[in-house]
């Protein structure tokens, strides 16, 4: 099972190292740092570099692709080549953040159901996706994933995907995924919120924990998948 | 602002990523890697290289220090007695998962209460600190954080303390750190899910949200700390 992790200059790092703590303790998983140059690979701040062993061109059929996002970096077109290549025989073809950018300029999410940082909505929809604000978007074989942090989620889903519930548990266990009481401020640009914000309800209601009231536990799925 | 990211062989890459993409983007912060050789650091996978640009050596007064974990990696005593060293003049010293029992090596954590990841409680009292089971513990400039993850509570903890609630808003709304209604799974060895059980309660009690039940905000600190 080959898992490509992609990079490209101006990548934003927790994107892709979420999803690679998920992944990369299970047995079987090959993971490879894929660029369209072996070597360092500089993140957004400037201040981190993760090492691609490998090329796109030495990559030609990985099991898994996974896409991070950026920070308005200039589009590597060697990566949305690749991606046209490479995705028809994936198992999986992920992404995380604005990672959905490259899947939709590389024409995988045409008419698609997908999401993305909530920052660039417009942009990826202008490419032809339909922008779903869901934290953890599946559709087939493509996973995407909202900001960021995200990526955690979107690989948790893919493991239970793969190998059911009690392996994404384990490695959630693992990892101790289990903020409690997060709570998200308002954002005027984020969509969503402001659309609560703007049927009355109060910025108190906004931020409020999501779990149900009741206590009710939600089936494992939804856990992961949302 | 000098924030030293501490490297050694085989450390938890989400440990240190998290606080990295927290703390990286805040003008005015100086992030470095450091290490006891300057250069490629490989994880516990074995499959990611991080990139310290400085050694333990040249980096004698950092304003804040961070320790990742590991998987039972073999200590790195250079990692020890550099934090003997900065410790008495950092603003902040502080930990991710198996990183507090670095600090507790180098006798930071003496009689001090403290968390780690939940696999190694023991090791951390043995070595003086108070085990405390929270996912972020604060004790005066000592900020220890529970597993993996949890490094991105501790970092917006940090922001909150250092800059007020809205720095540490604003990071984790960029980072989109809103996983809704993440449960975690009971494991025998876990502590306090296993006491829980002992108690007479059921799984599905255990695994139940945290959020209260009437839904009420708690303020921000209590979000950010726990």
């Amino acid at each position: 099972m080959q898992i490509a992790l992609a990079l490209y200059p101006g990548f934003t790092v927790l994107d892709i190292i979420g999803p690679l703590q998920v992944l990369a303790d299970v047995p079987g998983h090959d993971i490879v740092f894929v660029a369209g140059d072996a070597g360092r690979v500089t993140d957004h701040t400037g201040r981190c570099q993760l090492v691609a062993s490998a090329t796109f061109a030495e990559v030609t059929a990985p099991d898994v692709v996974v896409v991070p996002g950026e920070l308005f970096a200039e589009r590597d077109d060697r990566l949305v080549r690749w991606l046209r290549q490479v995705h028809p025989t994936t198992t999986w073809t992920t992404s995380v953040s604005t990672g959905s950018i490259y899947l939709a300029a590389a024409g995988i999410l045409d008419g698609v159901d997908a999401t993305t940082h909530w920052t660039r909505t417009e942009e990826l929809e202008r490419l032809g996706a339909r922008y779903t604000e869901q934290r953890v978007v599946e559709r087939g074989k493509v996973i995407t994933a909202a900001g960021v942090s995200s990526g955690i989620d979107m690989a948790l889903t893919l493991l239970d995907r793969m190998y059911g519930p009690a392996a994404a548990q384990t490695v959630q266990l693992a990892i101790e995924y289990d903020p409690s009481r997060p709570s998200m401020p308002v954002h005027p640009r984020r969509p969503g919120r402001d659309r609560r914000a703007r049927d009355g309800r109060t910025r108190a209601d906004a931020v409020r924990p999501r779990a149900s009231a009741s206590g009710d536990l939600v089936d494992r799925s939804d856990v992961l998948a949302h």
